[in-house]
């Protein structure tokens, strides 16, 4: 049991912010008889003094340097997002020999190996479990539990807007556009939803993963991101027909030499359990040599689930102080396969006789072997209509500069969809639609 | 990093034992470069010593004390199972200021209070991750990352050889006792099965997942247990026709003032994520008010996934010595309540006329209100058939009552068959079958 309190700033009073000072300040007796650790919040960030808040005013301030500079705080906790000026003062409270607890992916997957050897010089931590998945514990499943298997694969779905907007696409018939307007009315999409549907903010939570897991450093610019907008009910349709579902991936596989790492829309036959992982929720599958494949799923995100992961690592860093120093060894270099895969594509056409033709051809030139294709009208839209294609396996660039050809093409009226078919490896064995 | 080395004496040498000490000789350095911690085995427990082994003769022995009395052995890893000698072992060992991990799920549920209570008194640890789920680290994420939280339900298939068997009856078509022989020939299933399939060892299981989420002891025998004995292709196919599949499965849930627990057959609706876990995987459901449903899976057993489990609680231990005390608040009291569900119920009998009256009849008198009845003949068996019920919801206390007076009626072939039908309550939301 730790006798002595241990003291907080928090940089940020918004939801998840506001939401943890709240529980603290609630429930201060149960976390102390829970886990043995006094916990007392000395000083909350704020940028804006008029907004009305819940937590006591004495706490509040506008100056970083109230927290970073004060010796009485032993944990700052950043909770604003973003790399500026969020970078510069968890630099400053590592400096200043404080630990940190974060749950900002986009500074990590950007700045972490500096943060992350500021740390380990001056014997600190950076918990940062509340950065991926919420309120599953993915991060200390991967960096205590598995830490002494041979990780070989972490695939998952990260992005829990993007995975409730196809869930919603599928199974309500809705269009992008629709859908899209639903999870921002049921809160499950920002006001600027384009870091999820861009695929950058899987990508950011990747890149943490596969760090830890493989022990080498990977930064969100390193990895193949695409996103799904434009995706619409036909093409969920479509890989009904095959017998999967349309989920928003990440996969990152070690691969002699390298990494396969990538953040894209795909097809996962029903049989798997990434397929039944639906609306906001997230899961990741871990492969182990020796543990094989474990499943971690539940709510992606949200203010509760965060501020339990956040309370977590505030919680074990104070009990357990700098002994556990959760780091992977981050200084492995590695460069990204070049990965096959197949592909259902879609190509939204003005329906003029040889377009088919054309856009075979434009594969064909480049080596891609086509398996399945065929040509729709579009309804209600006269003269216009879709060629859908599937493909063989072909290269990672190979795809993307045909894509790009065809997409530059005089009749195509919007840009190409792009789904890769899931490979599940050997899976989790036993696992059945 | 811890610089000394961490000394262990292993009890044990079979499968897990043995592979443990394969791995920790083979990979120090690997293990030493992920973790900062230095291990060295200097004694395992054997009882025979004829037995060809792949360790270095010099480490054996076949006295307990060498282990629990050496004042360089840091941890005694306990992997002989069973409460004698195992017991007395691992208090002489927490006695002797040793900490301890074991997968003993038996010794832990049975007289966990009193190592507990010993080993808190010492400052020492006991670590049990591979007690429960084989590989999957769901101890360290109740006890760690999710112990801020409130948690109100634990939901699982804990037993992977009933999980084998009811999978391969329900896909195979195969029989109880042919499936029973495959699981025994694959590797799934012990000399004597009866452990697994009267639902004990996944009561033993449960009582430690609920210790610590809910902070209260429970003890194997305070779980109500039915096992999954003499369920046959028909029983799996009724459940289909009601759009569930047949699981084992464990359910501990806070009530006012008590503990819904037990362990028995169920029919899971075919949307909720257990109905998809199948052959010899596990999968645990945690429920917490912050967090919501969690969900984790996988391999729950075997040579490796356990050595796993047990080397991360080594270095666990190793490297933040009592710091984290994984304890759960373990005198709280609770009485079990007395839950209701709805039953599916299987009557082997001779066929003679009033069979269903007579058992309709003694159900009513017990106040148990009756959905659907059905009688069939057996195939092939002239003169034998099956009455088939599904009721309304009714406490567990009284279906008891009811099934055991009707059991002794003499048209009776055979022990009753009774599945509940699981309530998945909220379940984890999103999830489709």
């Amino acid at each position: 049991m730790t006798k002595k309190t241990t003291v907080l700033g928090i940089l940020g009073c918004g939801a998840v912010g506001g939401g943890l000072a709240e529980i603290i300040e609630r429930n201060r007796e149960h976390i102390l008889r829970r886990s043995g650790v006094d916990l007392a919040i000395k000083r909350i960030l704020i940028r804006d003094r008029k907004k009305p808040r819940k937590v006591r005013p004495s706490l509040l301030t506008t100056d970083p340097a109230d927290i970073v500079n004060d010796d009485d705080i032993d944990i700052v906790v950043e909770l604003i997002g973003g790399l500026r000026p969020a970078g510069q003062i968890v630099a400053d409270a590592l400096d200043g020999g404080k630990s940190v607890v974060t749950a900002n992916k986009a500074l990590l997957s950007a700045e972490g190996i500096g943060l992350f050897r500021k740390a380990a010089a001056r014997g600190k931590r950076i918990g940062f479990e509340a950065a991926v998945g919420g309120g599953i514990p993915i991060i200390r499943a991967i960096a205590e539990g598995l830490k002494m298997d041979r990780l070989t694969r972490v695939t998952g779905i990260l992005n829990g807007t993007s995975n409730y907007l196809l869930t919603r696409i599928g199974d309500a018939g809705l269009t992008f556009a629709d859908a899209l307007r639903e999870a921002k009315e049921r809160g499950f999409c920002e006001a600027d939803p384009s870091l999820d549907l861009s695929g950058r903010d899987a990508a950011q939570k990747l890149a943490l993963l596969a760090g830890l897991a493989f022990g080498c450093l990977v930064r969100e610019d390193q990895i193949l991101t695409e996103g799904i907008e434009g995706i619409e009910r036909e093409d969920v349709a479509f890989g009904e027909t095959l017998g999967c579902r349309l989920k928003p991936v990440a996969v990152a596989e070690k691969e002699r030499g390298g990494l396969d790492i990538r953040v894209h829309a795909a097809f996962i036959p029903a049989g798997h359990p990434l397929a039944h992982t639906d609306h906001e929720n997230n899961a990741v599958v871990i492969r182990g040599e020796s543990v094989g494949d474990l499943l971690f799923a539940g709510k992606g995100a949200g203010p509760f689930p965060t501020a339990n992961a956040v309370l977590s690592d505030i919680v074990d860093i104070a009990a357990n102080g700098s002994h556990s120093l959760r780091l992977p060894a981050l200084d492995r270099d590695w460069k990204r396969i070049d990965a096959t895969s197949e592909y259902y594509l879609r190509f939204p056409i003005r329906d003029v006789p040889g377009v088919i033709g054309l856009i075979a051809t434009a594969l064909g030139n480049k080596g891609i072997s086509i398996r399945r294709v065929d040509a729709a009208l579009a309804q209600g839209k006269p003269g216009l209509g879709n060629v859908r294609i599937v493909t063989h396996h072909c290269r990672e660039s190979v795809m993307r500069l045909a894509v790009a050809e065809i997409a530059r093409l005089p009749f195509l009226t919007a840009k190409p969809i792009r789904v890769r078919l899931f490979d599940p490896g050997k899976g989790i064995s036993g696992t059945t639609g």
